[in-house]
Protein backbone atom coordinates (compact mmCIF):
# COMPACT_ATOMS: atom_id res chain seq x y z
CA UNK A 1 0.00 0.00 0.00
CA UNK A 2 1.03 3.39 -1.20
CA UNK A 3 0.49 6.85 0.12
CA UNK A 4 2.47 9.56 -2.12
CA UNK A 5 4.07 11.89 0.10
CA UNK A 6 3.53 15.55 -1.54
CA UNK A 7 6.06 18.08 -1.00
CA UNK A 8 5.26 21.80 -1.10
CA UNK A 9 8.40 23.88 -1.25
CA UNK A 10 8.01 27.85 -1.02
CA UNK A 11 7.88 30.99 0.36
CA UNK A 12 5.56 32.54 2.68
CA UNK A 13 2.26 31.46 0.81
CA UNK A 14 3.85 27.67 1.51
CA UNK A 15 4.63 28.17 5.18
CA UNK A 16 0.92 30.03 5.76
CA UNK A 17 -0.88 26.96 4.09
CA UNK A 18 -2.07 25.56 7.05
CA UNK A 19 -3.67 28.63 8.49
CA UNK A 20 -7.54 28.88 8.85
CA UNK A 21 -8.89 28.02 4.63
CA UNK A 22 -5.52 27.43 3.63
CA UNK A 23 -4.58 25.34 0.44
CA UNK A 24 -1.90 22.90 2.30
CA UNK A 25 -4.39 22.19 4.62
CA UNK A 26 -7.40 21.80 1.89
CA UNK A 27 -4.81 19.48 -0.11
CA UNK A 28 -3.99 17.30 2.83
CA UNK A 29 -8.07 16.94 3.23
CA UNK A 30 -8.43 15.91 -0.36
CA UNK A 31 -5.50 13.29 -0.09
CA UNK A 32 -6.69 12.27 3.11
CA UNK A 33 -6.70 8.28 3.43
CA UNK A 34 -5.96 8.26 -0.38
CA UNK A 35 -3.45 5.34 -1.27
CA UNK A 36 -2.30 5.11 -4.92
CA UNK A 37 -2.35 2.23 -6.78
CA UNK A 38 0.49 3.28 -9.74
CA UNK A 39 3.59 3.09 -7.45
CA UNK A 40 4.22 -0.18 -6.33
CA UNK A 41 6.55 -0.91 -3.51
CA UNK A 42 7.69 -3.81 -1.13
CA UNK A 43 4.08 -3.79 0.78
CA UNK A 44 5.80 -4.57 4.15
CA UNK A 45 7.74 -1.16 3.70
CA UNK A 46 5.55 1.35 5.88
CA UNK A 47 4.54 4.20 3.53
CA UNK A 48 4.05 7.69 4.90
CA UNK A 49 1.41 9.48 3.01
CA UNK A 50 0.55 12.93 4.00
CA UNK A 51 1.01 16.30 2.83
CA UNK A 52 4.70 17.83 3.94
CA UNK A 53 4.84 21.55 4.07
CA UNK A 54 8.38 23.30 3.50
CA UNK A 55 7.49 26.77 3.49
CA UNK A 56 10.06 29.34 4.11
CA UNK A 57 8.40 33.02 4.96
CA UNK A 58 10.24 36.20 2.77
CA UNK A 59 12.78 33.35 1.42
CA UNK A 60 13.84 34.06 -2.55
CA UNK A 61 14.78 31.10 -4.78
CA UNK A 62 18.49 31.69 -4.00
CA UNK A 63 17.96 31.19 0.01
CA UNK A 64 15.97 28.67 -0.86
CA UNK A 65 19.06 26.79 -2.67
CA UNK A 66 21.04 26.39 0.70
CA UNK A 67 18.07 24.16 2.29
CA UNK A 68 18.20 21.81 -0.56
CA UNK A 69 20.50 19.41 0.75
CA UNK A 70 19.26 19.29 4.24
CA UNK A 71 15.38 19.11 3.52
CA UNK A 72 15.95 16.98 0.93
CA UNK A 73 19.09 14.71 0.96
CA UNK A 74 19.64 12.14 -2.14
CA UNK A 75 19.62 9.44 0.04
CA UNK A 76 16.32 9.50 1.28
CA UNK A 77 14.69 6.66 1.39
CA UNK A 78 11.09 7.81 0.81
CA UNK A 79 11.42 11.07 -1.23
CA UNK A 80 8.33 12.74 -2.08
CA UNK A 81 6.17 11.14 -4.73
CA UNK A 82 4.86 15.08 -5.92
CA UNK A 83 5.62 18.16 -5.14
CA UNK A 84 5.08 21.86 -5.73
CA UNK A 85 7.48 24.35 -6.25
CA UNK A 86 6.10 27.88 -5.35
CA UNK A 87 8.71 30.85 -4.87
CA UNK A 88 8.91 34.03 -6.58
CA UNK A 89 7.20 36.42 -4.76
CA UNK A 90 10.22 37.68 -3.15
CA UNK A 91 12.81 37.16 -5.75
CA UNK A 92 10.10 40.25 -7.67
CA UNK A 93 10.72 42.36 -4.69
CA UNK A 94 11.87 45.55 -6.96
CA UNK A 95 15.66 46.86 -6.48
CA UNK A 96 15.98 50.41 -4.69
CA UNK A 97 12.95 49.72 -2.59
CA UNK A 98 12.42 48.48 0.80
CA UNK A 99 12.34 44.57 0.14
CA UNK A 100 15.45 44.89 -2.44
CA UNK A 101 17.33 42.62 0.27
CA UNK A 102 15.03 39.82 -0.83
CA UNK A 103 15.27 40.62 -5.20
CA UNK A 104 16.82 37.81 -7.31
CA UNK A 105 17.43 39.10 -10.87
CA UNK A 106 14.55 37.16 -13.24
CA UNK A 107 17.06 34.89 -14.97
CA UNK A 108 18.52 33.99 -11.94
CA UNK A 109 15.34 33.23 -10.20
CA UNK A 110 15.26 30.79 -13.49
CA UNK A 111 18.06 29.52 -13.08
CA UNK A 112 17.67 28.68 -9.17
CA UNK A 113 13.87 27.27 -9.83
CA UNK A 114 15.78 24.85 -12.54
CA UNK A 115 18.55 23.91 -9.65
CA UNK A 116 15.81 22.80 -7.10
CA UNK A 117 13.70 21.44 -9.79
CA UNK A 118 17.21 19.04 -11.06
CA UNK A 119 17.76 17.92 -6.97
CA UNK A 120 14.02 17.38 -6.49
CA UNK A 121 14.04 14.76 -9.45
CA UNK A 122 17.98 13.30 -8.58
CA UNK A 123 15.85 12.36 -5.13
CA UNK A 124 12.77 10.82 -6.84
CA UNK A 125 13.21 10.07 -10.51
CA UNK A 126 9.56 9.61 -11.00
CA UNK A 127 8.24 12.87 -8.84
CA UNK A 128 5.43 15.02 -10.48
CA UNK A 129 6.94 18.77 -9.88
CA UNK A 130 4.25 21.00 -10.51
CA UNK A 131 5.69 25.06 -10.84
CA UNK A 132 3.65 27.48 -9.54
CA UNK A 133 3.89 31.14 -10.57
CA UNK A 134 3.85 34.04 -7.54
CA UNK A 135 0.11 35.45 -7.40
CA UNK A 136 -0.45 38.90 -8.66
CA UNK A 137 0.31 41.55 -6.49
CA UNK A 138 -2.06 44.72 -5.51
CA UNK A 139 0.13 47.60 -4.98
CA UNK A 140 -3.15 49.19 -3.52
CA UNK A 141 -3.30 46.79 -0.99
CA UNK A 142 0.95 46.65 -0.45
CA UNK A 143 0.66 50.55 0.20
CA UNK A 144 -2.23 50.19 2.08
CA UNK A 145 -0.16 47.57 4.55
CA UNK A 146 3.12 49.36 4.28
CA UNK A 147 1.45 52.10 5.77
CA UNK A 148 -0.53 50.13 8.31
CA UNK A 149 3.20 49.09 9.79
CA UNK A 150 5.08 52.43 9.37
CA UNK A 151 2.27 55.59 9.13
CA UNK A 152 3.97 58.17 7.09
CA UNK A 153 7.33 56.96 6.88
CA UNK A 154 6.09 54.56 4.13
CA UNK A 155 7.90 55.42 1.15
CA UNK A 156 4.66 55.36 -0.91
CA UNK A 157 6.36 52.84 -3.98
CA UNK A 158 5.10 49.56 -3.32
CA UNK A 159 8.16 47.14 -2.78
CA UNK A 160 6.71 44.89 -5.57
CA UNK A 161 5.25 45.88 -8.50
CA UNK A 162 2.34 43.56 -10.34
CA UNK A 163 4.13 43.91 -13.31
CA UNK A 164 7.18 42.99 -12.66
CA UNK A 165 5.57 39.76 -10.65
CA UNK A 166 4.15 39.47 -14.17
CA UNK A 167 8.01 38.73 -15.16
CA UNK A 168 9.39 36.44 -13.06
CA UNK A 169 5.70 34.25 -13.26
CA UNK A 170 6.41 34.54 -16.94
CA UNK A 171 10.08 32.90 -16.62
CA UNK A 172 8.47 29.84 -14.35
CA UNK A 173 6.15 28.87 -17.29
CA UNK A 174 8.89 29.34 -20.09
CA UNK A 175 11.35 27.11 -17.64
CA UNK A 176 8.11 24.60 -17.13
CA UNK A 177 8.21 24.04 -20.77
CA UNK A 178 11.90 23.66 -21.23
CA UNK A 179 11.78 20.78 -18.61
CA UNK A 180 8.87 19.52 -19.48
CA UNK A 181 6.71 19.96 -16.12
CA UNK A 182 3.42 20.73 -15.42
CA UNK A 183 2.62 24.80 -13.82
CA UNK A 184 0.25 26.74 -12.60
CA UNK A 185 0.22 30.54 -13.78
CA UNK A 186 -1.36 32.18 -10.73
CA UNK A 187 -0.36 35.32 -11.79
CA UNK A 188 -2.58 35.09 -14.92
CA UNK A 189 -5.78 33.07 -13.82
CA UNK A 190 -6.60 34.88 -10.56
CA UNK A 191 -6.35 38.20 -12.82
CA UNK A 192 -9.03 36.88 -14.63
CA UNK A 193 -11.78 37.43 -11.54
CA UNK A 194 -13.48 40.97 -11.44
CA UNK A 195 -12.19 42.45 -8.32
CA UNK A 196 -8.84 40.07 -7.63
CA UNK A 197 -7.32 42.84 -5.75
CA UNK A 198 -9.13 42.29 -2.15
CA UNK A 199 -11.28 39.03 -3.56
CA UNK A 200 -7.71 37.07 -3.56
CA UNK A 201 -5.32 38.82 -1.78
CA UNK A 202 -5.26 40.01 2.11
CA UNK A 203 -2.20 42.70 2.15
CA UNK A 204 -1.71 42.75 -1.72
CA UNK A 205 0.25 39.67 -1.45
CA UNK A 206 -0.60 37.19 0.86
CA UNK A 207 -4.11 35.10 0.07
CA UNK A 208 -7.69 35.54 1.46
CA UNK A 209 -9.00 31.84 2.15
CA UNK A 210 -10.81 32.61 -1.39
CA UNK A 211 -6.84 32.91 -3.18
CA UNK A 212 -6.35 30.14 -1.09
CA UNK A 213 -9.00 27.82 -2.98
CA UNK A 214 -7.86 29.17 -6.39
CA UNK A 215 -4.56 27.64 -5.51
CA UNK A 216 -6.49 24.75 -4.12
CA UNK A 217 -8.68 23.79 -6.92
CA UNK A 218 -5.93 24.36 -9.35
CA UNK A 219 -3.31 22.24 -7.59
CA UNK A 220 -5.88 19.27 -7.17
CA UNK A 221 -6.52 19.66 -11.24
CA UNK A 222 -3.47 19.65 -12.36
CA UNK A 223 -2.33 16.74 -9.97
CA UNK A 224 -5.61 14.69 -11.53
CA UNK A 225 -4.17 15.59 -14.94
CA UNK A 226 -1.19 13.77 -13.79
CA UNK A 227 -1.61 10.78 -12.53
CA UNK A 228 -2.52 11.83 -9.02
CA UNK A 229 -6.31 11.96 -8.72
CA UNK A 230 -7.41 12.04 -5.38
CA UNK A 231 -10.85 11.21 -6.94
CA UNK A 232 -9.83 7.85 -8.62
CA UNK A 233 -7.52 7.07 -5.79
CA UNK A 234 -9.09 3.75 -3.51
CA UNK A 235 -9.35 4.60 0.39
CA UNK A 236 -6.73 3.14 2.32
CA UNK A 237 -9.27 1.39 4.44
CA UNK A 238 -12.99 -0.15 4.89
CA UNK A 239 -15.20 3.00 5.12
CA UNK A 240 -17.01 2.36 8.32
CA UNK A 241 -20.27 1.65 6.50
CA UNK A 242 -18.75 -1.45 4.34
CA UNK A 243 -17.54 -2.80 8.13
CA UNK A 244 -19.92 -6.18 8.89
CA UNK A 245 -20.44 -5.11 12.98
CA UNK A 246 -19.95 -9.19 13.97
CA UNK A 247 -17.62 -9.60 11.66
CA UNK A 248 -15.39 -7.20 11.04
CA UNK A 249 -12.04 -9.09 9.72
CA UNK A 250 -13.78 -9.51 6.81
CA UNK A 251 -13.84 -5.96 5.73
CA UNK A 252 -10.22 -5.81 6.98
CA UNK A 253 -9.28 -9.30 5.34
CA UNK A 254 -9.98 -8.07 1.66
CA UNK A 255 -8.30 -4.41 2.11
CA UNK A 256 -5.35 -4.54 3.90
CA UNK A 257 -3.21 -7.57 2.29
CA UNK B 1 18.06 18.31 13.00
CA UNK B 2 15.70 16.80 14.22
CA UNK B 3 11.97 17.20 13.12
CA UNK B 4 9.40 15.22 15.77
CA UNK B 5 6.75 13.90 13.96
CA UNK B 6 3.27 14.33 15.27
CA UNK B 7 0.81 11.49 14.73
CA UNK B 8 -2.88 12.17 14.80
CA UNK B 9 -5.06 8.97 15.52
CA UNK B 10 -8.61 8.60 15.48
CA UNK B 11 -12.09 8.46 14.46
CA UNK B 12 -13.97 11.27 11.89
CA UNK B 13 -12.84 13.95 14.77
CA UNK B 14 -9.38 13.27 14.04
CA UNK B 15 -10.12 12.56 10.07
CA UNK B 16 -11.92 16.33 9.57
CA UNK B 17 -9.14 18.01 11.54
CA UNK B 18 -7.81 19.61 8.21
CA UNK B 19 -10.83 20.95 7.39
CA UNK B 20 -10.99 25.10 7.23
CA UNK B 21 -10.53 25.65 11.11
CA UNK B 22 -9.38 22.28 12.19
CA UNK B 23 -7.39 21.44 14.87
CA UNK B 24 -5.24 18.91 12.70
CA UNK B 25 -4.89 21.89 10.65
CA UNK B 26 -3.52 24.24 13.39
CA UNK B 27 -1.46 22.46 14.98
CA UNK B 28 0.49 21.73 11.97
CA UNK B 29 0.71 25.49 11.56
CA UNK B 30 1.99 25.87 15.33
CA UNK B 31 4.52 23.23 15.05
CA UNK B 32 5.51 24.15 10.91
CA UNK B 33 9.14 25.01 11.00
CA UNK B 34 10.29 23.82 14.69
CA UNK B 35 13.14 21.43 15.51
CA UNK B 36 13.17 19.68 18.37
CA UNK B 37 16.72 20.17 20.37
CA UNK B 38 15.49 16.97 23.08
CA UNK B 39 15.95 13.95 20.41
CA UNK B 40 19.56 13.42 19.52
CA UNK B 41 20.07 11.70 16.04
CA UNK B 42 22.24 11.34 13.34
CA UNK B 43 22.69 14.68 12.18
CA UNK B 44 22.90 13.30 8.47
CA UNK B 45 19.41 11.53 8.58
CA UNK B 46 16.27 13.17 6.76
CA UNK B 47 13.67 13.38 9.70
CA UNK B 48 10.57 14.02 8.75
CA UNK B 49 8.65 16.13 10.66
CA UNK B 50 5.34 17.07 10.49
CA UNK B 51 1.69 16.02 11.27
CA UNK B 52 0.32 12.67 10.01
CA UNK B 53 -3.46 12.27 10.04
CA UNK B 54 -4.39 9.10 10.77
CA UNK B 55 -8.11 9.53 11.25
CA UNK B 56 -10.86 7.32 10.32
CA UNK B 57 -14.72 8.51 10.55
CA UNK B 58 -16.71 5.95 11.93
CA UNK B 59 -14.59 3.73 13.18
CA UNK B 60 -14.45 2.56 17.14
CA UNK B 61 -11.60 1.14 18.95
CA UNK B 62 -12.59 -2.43 18.33
CA UNK B 63 -12.33 -1.58 14.09
CA UNK B 64 -9.10 0.78 14.94
CA UNK B 65 -7.17 -2.62 16.16
CA UNK B 66 -7.16 -3.62 12.80
CA UNK B 67 -4.96 -1.15 11.21
CA UNK B 68 -2.13 -1.11 13.96
CA UNK B 69 0.05 -2.97 12.23
CA UNK B 70 -0.66 -1.37 8.68
CA UNK B 71 -0.17 1.68 10.09
CA UNK B 72 2.36 1.80 12.50
CA UNK B 73 4.19 -1.67 11.59
CA UNK B 74 6.86 -2.19 14.79
CA UNK B 75 9.63 -1.89 12.50
CA UNK B 76 9.54 1.36 11.57
CA UNK B 77 12.58 3.35 11.29
CA UNK B 78 10.74 6.50 11.77
CA UNK B 79 8.44 6.13 15.02
CA UNK B 80 6.49 9.35 15.69
CA UNK B 81 7.63 11.37 18.32
CA UNK B 82 4.43 12.15 19.81
CA UNK B 83 0.23 10.97 19.22
CA UNK B 84 -2.98 11.64 20.26
CA UNK B 85 -5.47 8.68 20.54
CA UNK B 86 -8.85 10.39 20.29
CA UNK B 87 -11.49 7.38 19.96
CA UNK B 88 -14.70 6.97 21.83
CA UNK B 89 -17.43 9.04 20.13
CA UNK B 90 -18.31 5.92 18.05
CA UNK B 91 -17.65 3.48 20.80
CA UNK B 92 -20.31 5.37 22.65
CA UNK B 93 -22.99 4.74 20.32
CA UNK B 94 -26.01 3.30 22.36
CA UNK B 95 -27.16 -0.09 21.74
CA UNK B 96 -30.91 -0.46 20.43
CA UNK B 97 -30.62 2.68 18.02
CA UNK B 98 -30.05 3.53 14.85
CA UNK B 99 -25.10 3.89 15.42
CA UNK B 100 -25.71 -0.08 17.32
CA UNK B 101 -23.47 -1.26 14.98
CA UNK B 102 -20.61 1.03 16.17
CA UNK B 103 -21.44 0.60 19.87
CA UNK B 104 -18.11 -1.09 21.39
CA UNK B 105 -19.06 -1.30 25.33
CA UNK B 106 -16.85 0.48 28.12
CA UNK B 107 -14.80 -2.18 29.18
CA UNK B 108 -13.72 -3.18 25.65
CA UNK B 109 -13.19 0.37 24.67
CA UNK B 110 -10.59 0.85 27.81
CA UNK B 111 -9.06 -2.41 26.61
CA UNK B 112 -8.65 -1.41 23.40
CA UNK B 113 -6.88 1.87 24.09
CA UNK B 114 -4.73 0.06 25.91
CA UNK B 115 -4.04 -2.20 23.01
CA UNK B 116 -3.53 1.11 20.76
CA UNK B 117 -0.78 2.74 23.71
CA UNK B 118 1.04 -0.17 24.28
CA UNK B 119 1.72 -0.80 20.42
CA UNK B 120 2.50 2.62 19.69
CA UNK B 121 4.95 2.32 22.96
CA UNK B 122 6.84 -0.74 21.79
CA UNK B 123 7.02 1.43 18.35
CA UNK B 124 8.76 4.03 19.43
CA UNK B 125 9.21 3.57 23.42
CA UNK B 126 10.06 7.35 24.00
CA UNK B 127 6.70 8.30 22.28
CA UNK B 128 4.23 11.40 23.97
CA UNK B 129 1.36 9.85 23.78
CA UNK B 130 -1.96 11.95 24.79
CA UNK B 131 -4.98 10.54 25.05
CA UNK B 132 -8.43 12.45 23.99
CA UNK B 133 -12.15 11.71 24.93
CA UNK B 134 -15.00 12.17 23.05
CA UNK B 135 -16.39 15.77 23.04
CA UNK B 136 -19.42 15.93 24.95
CA UNK B 137 -22.79 14.87 22.54
CA UNK B 138 -25.56 17.54 22.38
CA UNK B 139 -28.58 15.28 21.76
CA UNK B 140 -31.02 18.18 20.06
CA UNK B 141 -28.24 18.93 17.71
CA UNK B 142 -28.31 14.89 16.78
CA UNK B 143 -31.79 14.79 16.44
CA UNK B 144 -32.28 17.48 14.34
CA UNK B 145 -29.49 16.04 12.29
CA UNK B 146 -31.27 12.78 12.29
CA UNK B 147 -34.55 14.95 11.08
CA UNK B 148 -32.69 16.39 8.71
CA UNK B 149 -31.31 13.11 6.90
CA UNK B 150 -34.25 10.70 7.48
CA UNK B 151 -37.12 13.10 7.73
CA UNK B 152 -39.85 11.74 9.95
CA UNK B 153 -38.47 8.61 9.78
CA UNK B 154 -35.90 9.48 12.39
CA UNK B 155 -36.72 7.38 15.26
CA UNK B 156 -36.33 10.54 17.88
CA UNK B 157 -33.98 8.81 20.23
CA UNK B 158 -30.46 9.74 19.80
CA UNK B 159 -27.94 7.40 18.83
CA UNK B 160 -25.34 8.83 21.06
CA UNK B 161 -26.29 10.50 24.17
CA UNK B 162 -24.05 12.64 26.55
CA UNK B 163 -24.70 10.38 29.22
CA UNK B 164 -23.41 7.40 28.21
CA UNK B 165 -20.09 9.39 25.99
CA UNK B 166 -19.49 10.72 29.40
CA UNK B 167 -18.99 6.93 30.54
CA UNK B 168 -16.49 6.48 27.77
CA UNK B 169 -15.07 9.67 29.02
CA UNK B 170 -14.24 9.13 32.32
CA UNK B 171 -13.11 5.43 31.15
CA UNK B 172 -10.36 7.29 28.53
CA UNK B 173 -9.16 9.45 31.84
CA UNK B 174 -9.27 6.44 34.07
CA UNK B 175 -6.99 4.97 31.74
CA UNK B 176 -4.36 7.27 31.29
CA UNK B 177 -3.65 7.28 35.20
CA UNK B 178 -3.65 3.89 35.14
CA UNK B 179 -1.12 4.21 33.16
CA UNK B 180 0.38 7.29 33.34
CA UNK B 181 -0.32 9.19 29.88
CA UNK B 182 -1.33 12.89 29.93
CA UNK B 183 -4.80 13.12 29.04
CA UNK B 184 -7.51 15.56 28.11
CA UNK B 185 -10.86 15.05 28.96
CA UNK B 186 -13.06 16.57 26.48
CA UNK B 187 -16.16 15.93 27.56
CA UNK B 188 -15.69 17.84 30.67
CA UNK B 189 -13.58 20.79 29.76
CA UNK B 190 -16.29 21.97 26.22
CA UNK B 191 -19.71 21.57 28.95
CA UNK B 192 -17.66 24.29 31.19
CA UNK B 193 -18.91 27.05 28.69
CA UNK B 194 -22.26 28.33 28.59
CA UNK B 195 -23.89 27.14 25.19
CA UNK B 196 -21.30 24.17 24.47
CA UNK B 197 -24.15 22.43 22.29
CA UNK B 198 -24.25 24.94 19.56
CA UNK B 199 -20.80 27.13 19.96
CA UNK B 200 -18.58 23.88 20.07
CA UNK B 201 -21.06 21.05 18.04
CA UNK B 202 -21.72 21.53 14.28
CA UNK B 203 -24.27 18.72 14.52
CA UNK B 204 -24.43 17.61 18.45
CA UNK B 205 -21.24 15.64 17.48
CA UNK B 206 -18.46 16.91 15.47
CA UNK B 207 -16.75 20.43 15.70
CA UNK B 208 -17.53 24.08 14.60
CA UNK B 209 -14.49 25.55 14.01
CA UNK B 210 -14.51 27.12 17.75
CA UNK B 211 -14.93 23.26 18.97
CA UNK B 212 -12.01 23.00 17.23
CA UNK B 213 -9.64 25.90 18.49
CA UNK B 214 -10.42 23.84 21.89
CA UNK B 215 -8.90 21.23 20.75
CA UNK B 216 -5.76 23.00 19.08
CA UNK B 217 -5.29 24.50 22.29
CA UNK B 218 -5.81 21.90 24.78
CA UNK B 219 -2.84 19.56 22.92
CA UNK B 220 -0.91 22.44 22.56
CA UNK B 221 -0.97 22.94 26.60
CA UNK B 222 -0.54 19.34 26.96
CA UNK B 223 2.49 18.60 24.75
CA UNK B 224 3.76 22.45 25.94
CA UNK B 225 3.73 20.42 29.43
CA UNK B 226 5.36 17.94 28.73
CA UNK B 227 8.65 18.38 26.37
CA UNK B 228 7.15 19.12 23.30
CA UNK B 229 6.54 23.19 23.52
CA UNK B 230 6.61 24.36 20.27
CA UNK B 231 7.43 28.27 21.72
CA UNK B 232 10.48 26.49 22.73
CA UNK B 233 11.52 24.95 20.02
CA UNK B 234 13.77 26.76 17.68
CA UNK B 235 13.14 26.89 13.65
CA UNK B 236 15.15 24.66 11.32
CA UNK B 237 16.39 27.61 9.72
CA UNK B 238 17.00 31.33 9.52
CA UNK B 239 14.59 34.02 9.85
CA UNK B 240 14.47 35.81 6.39
CA UNK B 241 15.40 38.95 8.50
CA UNK B 242 18.34 37.17 9.59
CA UNK B 243 19.49 36.70 6.26
CA UNK B 244 22.55 39.25 4.88
CA UNK B 245 21.58 39.81 1.56
CA UNK B 246 24.94 40.31 0.17
CA UNK B 247 26.10 37.27 2.40
CA UNK B 248 23.36 34.62 2.68
CA UNK B 249 26.23 31.90 3.50
CA UNK B 250 26.78 33.34 6.79
CA UNK B 251 23.49 32.60 8.32
CA UNK B 252 22.69 29.53 7.13
CA UNK B 253 26.46 28.21 8.37
CA UNK B 254 25.49 29.05 11.85
CA UNK B 255 22.43 27.20 11.54
CA UNK B 256 22.84 24.13 9.39
CA UNK B 257 25.42 22.10 10.60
Amino acid sequence: MMRPEILLFGDSITQQSFRPGGWGAALADSYSRKVSLFLTVNANQEMLADVKVRGYGGYNTRWALFLLQHLFPLDSKKPPAAATIFFGANDAAVLGRTGERQHVPVEEYKENLRKIVLHLKECSPTILIVLITPPPVDEDGRNEFAQSLYGKDASGLPERTNEVTGVYAKKCIELAEEMGLRSINLWSAMQETEGWQKKFLSDGLHLTPEGNAVVHQQVVKVFSEAWLSAAEMPYDFPHHSEIDGKNPEKAFQQRCM
